[in-house]
């Protein structure tokens, strides 16, 4: 099936139509250019690349180089020091205006080409070809694969280049080079000399768009503050003498070269690229422009374009009384945490947390004022540093009130700056295990020391309300079994074997994923049982039961079960009685947790 | 407790410190300002306002007034009339310059004075008085309360506006304005005088920042076109000739005034204001401008700083046949729904869908060609234009190879444009009744008549796997009850007043919401049972069950499962060992449907 979305940009493309212009022409190799050549290539963050025409259509980079390199200075000499070299003020003047700025004496910004020249100066690098060298590998880094050169495109520019000449000198002049100018020019024309396809310029854009990590490779290639400047400046002075009239048409960071490509960067989205070479009076490829504001104009793709993300960063909250953990607790336990759980709040993040959401979380938990505060982040996704810093505030506040964050984290999204120190919030793989530490929590806060391991069996709902009879059958009938750390009590996929007590240890169920790695579910203490399900699964056990310490189980099994069915009624009754309110329990249970989602 | 984000942003203001600059001195108002006053206040985009200092000190808005007049010309002419008038690019050009841009005989932009008095003679009005009353309304708009011009500051700029007298006549001699260049000065100068607090400020800020749509009030004031250019000009040209530091450096569009107000905007999370009257070389509040790039900079909140939502748009995919509807079916139906049913699949969405969202979703449905795509849309906010057009286009596609899309969409985010034909999809308000409707329609797409209500009834998991001799007991003791639309069938609190299976008609469960309102569970068809969940809450129906259309039920009420229990114990062991069943059956699939969260 062909993607709705390559359609929709194939109409979109289709709509835009020809367009006028002429190809540069002050080289041979770019004055040949076919001018009805077209290509698009739109890059997801996650490296999905959608093309239109001929994606793998080559020519040179030209000024597209221009942000690149300026992220290499960046990265090799830190903001401050390439700011004292290169301003990053649009300058409402062509690309190739010979001047710097009347007041600071610098150029106006890296992507004219007085600022370009310098950036590329700044590269670290004892020689021009050395510095050369490392832009090469640069660009290839956000490309995902290695660039060459086109060295009759490079010829044939330096042979022309008399204005860039002109700049070069200018700049030594005014010592804002400090080598040999000709050595920069050199270095400076092959970067131009590039040779790209439209394929390529999406990722690279798109790499900027995932803020610095190439999509397809994985790798960081830029730090997140340096693509942000980067985009800053491609959004003011990215298009020449157009800047604003592209920031309020298009609303993207962009960048065009002379032969006829241009990128555009939707921060966290999308990397686009357009290629065609007819350029207009600005020197931006005509279709180009014209696709750029048709993209962003039907697909909402610009920058000021409001989301509403920021809202729904607390999903849920509720108190742990309300969810409540797999095991049964004495009725007088149970009366204290009803009393007073409902002071301990679970909140369910998911997104991004950046400031917004962050101060969404906080908002939420300062009007609460909760004892706990069970942070639930299995669905969040990136946590800025804003977040981490006010999520800690909000720590400190609540230790002051003798309250306590406890985070159900299991991919670290979160990480303790306290960790492994008494300062240390509990950390929990899953909810349930959070939730049972905070109902423990609860009832020592309260005066009432937490349930022994026995009285926990001794409640669980498959025994607690048998009469003493029918216990005395039942407990007969239990066998003790002990497994080992890891080893597995039950396998997915085995028949009903019985209901399993936990009595000391942990064990943890699991699912095999879609990729056959084992997905845990939930870890269960003392207290809780397994292998019940399978009586609602045609006696088929679904999951996989691990010990996750060492393990003591007390079981009664299918057989038993049988037995106790045959010889005696009347504990039988008692029996299928509990198990069925056990089995409405767990399942209103789970069905309360579902509700959250609404 | 006071909020950790309170904390944090005196934090911020407290590091900042003094800061140099001097007083604006142009008219006495200006001059008496006390030099030490400050006030911040950021606003979020649902209302809530945090304030540092004194928010409540009132100073004239001068030309932070700029971009609330030029978005009431947009919103009163249209984009491309004004553009007509005043250009958007960055002038580089102090604000006050008397010159028009060269190459188009119009302003650079809107925030130059020049620009700012052409959009204040753009708004619609016979006169120069109705426009400024249109004014003030429209700034109150914005800043949720109605304001006044402060007289003093009116009369002391109108005798010393010498420069923007030049410039309006300027303007009328150029014919971009066309009315008397006194008039429009007035109502400019009028404009300049309104006063404001600093909370003000951050509201109007925060109300574009909403996409237009004013936090407190609820209010659409600005169209979402018109924000994104007013944005766009903010964030090139808002802070005259510093514009390109000021992008980089803070990077959210923002407006400054004389009397040291500045506005910064980040789209879709916050809008803030800082007011200090000392002013830099540019105009601009020295102490503001240190604390937004402080906040900017601590804080995250830069326009190209990148989240990830998008890549969590679709949180979770599954097939229908492993949900699977409350009712059982037979055993040769669930075969076909086992063989065929993968292809039926369900796309939990998330968050907002904009572009890449929505390309997200195509991506994974394409990859699936599924039979039925069933998109539940319960935790999705906001769906952009992009994505309405794409999905659509997604359901075309699917439509050309004989599938179908399904939606559970309760608030009706995603509008179906063939609505009340038959060309337009199945809707559901939940999940479970979108699974019913699909598993019915696998069935028939597969030659299966999907099963009657008899059918249902008969397989339910009480019923299926009675003996006969139990199943002739326990029906002498089931009672037909029938229901009217609307009535209500279990009230919630009850106790358990027995097991209640669906003959006809429909049901519905809701528990009440946080502010007493009820919340719908889930929808029930025939073959469905309710009240038997109460077995496992203590015996206490903690739902209501409500009919939905007229409903018939069979009932076997908690009297006669006891009586059964005591004078048939051989019947009341298989109904027991049934029920037990019946409720492992419903955990294990609620539980599997919250694993599909992970």
């Amino acid at each position: 099936m062909r993607s709705p979305v390559q359609r929709y940009l194939e109409h979109i493309v289709e709509q835009c139509g020809d367009a006028g212009g002429e190809v540069a022409s002050y080289i041979p190799e770019l004055a040949d250019a076919d001018p009805d050549q077209f290509a698009l290539a739109l890059a997801t963050v996650d490296g999905h690349v959608y093309t239109v025409g001929d994606p793998e259509a080559r020519y040179s980079i030209q000024s597209i180089s221009k942000p690149f390199t300026y992220a290499l200075a960046l990265q090799d000499r830190g903001i401050a020091a390439v700011d004292e070299s290169i301003d990053v003020e649009p300058s409402g003047d062509a690309f190739n205006e010979i001047s710097l700025a009347s007041d600071t004496g610098r150029p106006r910004n890296p992507m004219i080409n007085a600022g370009a020249i310098t950036a590329a100066s700044l590269v670290e690098g004892e020689t021009a070809p050395e510095r050369f060298e490392r832009v090469l590998d640069w660009y290839g880094q956000f490309a995902g694969r290695e660039l060459e050169i086109d060295e009759s495109v490079y010829r044939s520019e330096l042979v022309t280049a008399h204005r860039n000449r002109a700049i070069a000198h200018m700049l030594r002049e005014f010592e804002v080079l400090t080598g040999d100018p000709e050595d920069t020019l050199d270095q400076y024309v092959r970067q131009c000399s590039v040779s790209i396809d439209t394929r390529d310029l999406a990722l690279m854009a798109a790499t900027l768009a995932n803020g610095g990590v190439q999509p397809r490779t994985g790798a960081r290639v830029l730090e997140p503050r340096n693509v942000e400047r980067v985009l800053s400046v491609m959004a003011t002075c990215g298009m020449y003498d157009s800047a604003g009239d592209w920031i309020s048409a298009v609303g993207m960071p962009a960048k065009s070269g002379v032969s006829g490509g241009i990128i555009a960067v939707l921060p966290g989205q999308v990397g686009l690229a357009v290629f065609s070479p007819r350029l207009d009076a600005h020197g931006n490829s005509t279709r180009g422009v014209t696709v750029c504001e048709r993209m962003s104009e039907d697909m909402e793709m610009h920058l000021m374009h409001v989301g509403r993300a920021s809202s729904t960063t607390v999903r849920a909250t509720y108190p742990v009384s309300r969810v409540s953990s797999r095991r049964r607790l004495r009725e007088a336990d149970q009366a204290v945490l009803d009393e007073h759980g409902t002071r301990s709040i679970v909140y369910e993040l998911h997104g991004d947390l950046l400031f917004s959401g962050a101060e969404h979380v906080v908002r939420a938990v300062v009007e609460d004022a909760p004892e706990l505060a069970i942070f639930d982040l299995r669905r969040v996704d990136d946590v800025a540093q804003v977040a981490r810093v006010t999520l800690q505030g909000l720590r400190s506040m609540l230790r002051e009130d003798g309250g306590e964050v406890v985070v159900v984290d299991p991919d670290g999204v979160l990480p303790d700056p306290d960790a492994g120190t008494d300062a240390a919030s509990p950390v929990f793989e899953d909810l349930d295990a959070a939730v049972r530490w905070s109902e423990d929590e609860v009832l020592r806060r309260h005066g009432v020391e937490p349930p022994s391991e026995q009285v926990l069996v001794d409640e669980h709902p498959l025994l607690r309300d048998l009469s003493a009879g029918a216990r005395e059958v039942i407990d007969a009938q239990m066998e003790t079994l002990e497994f080992a750390a890891d080893e597995v009590v039950l396998e997915a996929g085995g028949a009903f074997a019985g209901v399993h007590l936990i009595v000391s240890g942990r064990a943890k169920a699991t699912v095999e994923g879609p990729d056959g790695e084992p997905i845990r579910l939930v870890t269960m203490d003392p207290g809780t049982s397994f292998g019940e399900l399978a009586l609602g699964t045609d006696d088929v056990q679904e999951t996989c039961i691990r010990a996750v310490t060492d393990l003591a189980v007390l079981r009664l099994s299918a057989a038993s079960i049988d037995a106790i069915t045959a010889d005696h009624p009347e504990v039988a009754l008692e029996m299928w009685r509990a198990m069925t309110r056990d089995g409405y329990r767990v399942a209103d249970r789970a069905l309360r947790a579902g509700t959250t989602l609404g």
